[in-house]
């Protein structure tokens, strides 16, 4: 089969590699309904990681099981599964904790924009849709596999509630979907921080009910007169910068919280800084598994939508040009028909 | 009246001060039952924080008023009281929301290790207990001032539940503390990190279920295996340096808290550590105005005895003797008397 793989930065192909097969006797193999490209992956893309050697790309997955490893019992051929970027047992005391992303026998899932995937820990890791969904639900699902998942855990983890009020930070997929999973925590309000015309009208759509475009100092004083001068009560830091990371710092309210969700790059914080200020912080890699269930249902029942963060769709062999479209700021996310 | 005054490191002087008075409407003068000198007073004792002139020490304050401005209306002379080192009105957003020590009118209380003090924000400061104290009761009473709440503050940032399991770096007397507060809240197993024998005995005595000795790597490996390999749901971090905090990340679990409260000196967090350990993080100046109530009604009916952490006692014209001996570690807490 082909798949896309890494070479440098700015170079992704579209290559043979080889077909994935049971290695491991409690691997799963899909054939994957759709993957797509991930804010994440814009990272080893522009240079910010180093790439040592030629890398499959791609994490996010959903799609109908063909075969399954001897000790495999969740999961069976013909079912159509979702499962998360990191594959987890769902049993060892961090997942029981309902930490996934942190379980004991953890793997990364990788080269998922490719037609056939290879999942470890396909017990743990994979969920099953009660049925098989139709082809409009399938970006939605896509979703659920990494993005929605991990705007959720942003917004969980910022300790969004009834009634509170909310900023987010970053206009990404990740972003815009924290502005949807705020709104079903129900919070009252929702600030979207954008200065892109089409990503501010998504957001809306989600449930933001003010957008600011202002950033650095103007942003932060924006954010202080919309909130009593004392900042917001939970604040959502879904892009990954050290200006970002300030960004949210500095406009939640002391004893608020801020979840992060953009892996750090160059990220630094002063302790007597984060003291005086008295924010709350947890952020880290989403467990999308946990909240895989739940978020099923809500796509199945059309309460979210969350594939509208797909605003561009290219078969599998044009990944290259997805990931350009991304990176110039052209697409917000990028979804791969194989 | 005389009080200790700080010069440099090292240089307290018991010495002539002005006599306090009414400055502002607001504020009331109070005649100290007892006073005392904290862990935090050490870094400036130390020369970790420079020292431009001479300062007034002391913010660790109970006793009985004798004069309050025209403004203020919920205290009177002849009351006894106390307060948090930081002033507020209690009516601000931030108040409001329990942060008191973010107090958008915050001042800090200064020279308290004098017979006398001035504190202002009165109204919104100061909380008068029911009856007047006994004598047995004055040295509990004041440690609410500040240890006491600071380490009440500790356990609830660290988001101690009934059945956790709790880590406490740092047996001063608000470590210590942190440990009585986390047996109240009904934390299961209480793990205090310490290597003196009169403060594992007392953190014994508050609630602590074990007792761990190494530190650094071995310290984290004693912990970890204690805790199924993964680390405690709660981490109390109550001293303030890097390897202090580096040793709270690295015991906490993946989604576990760390509350701190050590003053950070020279502390500096990787955004990329904290992300992959998936740690909360959330502490600073302790809200001490917010749990008084509570605490002072603790006090008297015997629930706690924070008191116990003051093992010397000295009259405050001995106060350069109470420093040393904290600074070389021979007392936990030093309690003055006027």
């Amino acid at each position: 089969m082909h798949g896309a793989v890494l070479y440098g930065p700015g170079d992704v192909r579209f290559e043979e590699r080889a077909e994935p097969a049971i290695v491991e006797p409690t691997d799963a193999v899909i054939a994957l309904a759709a993957s797509c490209i991930c804010g994440s992956d814009l990272w080893p893309y522009r240079g910010a990681n180093p790439i040592t050697r030629p890398t499959p790309m791609g994490h996010e997955y959903c799609g109908v099981v063909e075969e399954v490893g001897r000790e495999v019992r969740n999961v069976r051929p013909g079912q159509f599964v979702i499962g998360s970027f990191f594959a987890s047992d769902n049993t060892c005391p961090n997942c029981a904790a309902g930490y996934q992303t942190s379980c004991q026998r953890m793997q990364p899932v990788i080269g998922a924009q490719a037609p056939r995937l290879r999942v470890p820990l396909a017990d743990g890791t994979l969920v099953p849709t009660r049925d098989l969904p139709g082809a409009d639900l399938v970006p939605s699902l896509l979703a659920l596999s990494d993005v929605m998942g991990t705007g959720w855990f942003a917004a969980e983890a910022a300790g969004v509630k009834p009634g509170g009020t909310v900023v987010v930070v970053g206009d990404g997929a990740v972003g815009l979907l924290g502005v949807l999973s705020a709104k079903q925590m129900g919070a009252a309000r929702i600030v979207a921080m954008s200065r892109h015309e089409p990503r501010q009208r998504l957001a809306r759509e989600f449930g933001a009910t003010d957008v600011v475009v202002e950033r650095g100092e103007e942003g932060i004083a924006r954010i202080k007169e919309m909130t009593q001068g004392i900042g917001a009560d939970s604040v959502l830091e879904c892009v990954g910068t050290q200006e970002a990371m300030q960004q949210a710092i500095r406009v939640t309210r002391p004893g608020g919280s801020i979840g992060y969700v953009g892996v750090p790059h160059g990220v630094s914080l002063e302790g007597v800084d984060l003291f005086f200020r008295l924010v709350r912080i947890h952020g880290g890699p989403a467990p999308v598994r946990r909240y895989l269930p739940s978020l099923v249902d809500l796509v199945f029942d059309g309460t979210i939508n969350p594939g509208k963060v797909f605003d561009l769709t290219l078969p599998l062999d044009r990944v290259a040009d997805g990931y350009r479209a991304m990176d110039e700021r052209r697409a917000i996310k990028t979804l791969l028909r194989p």
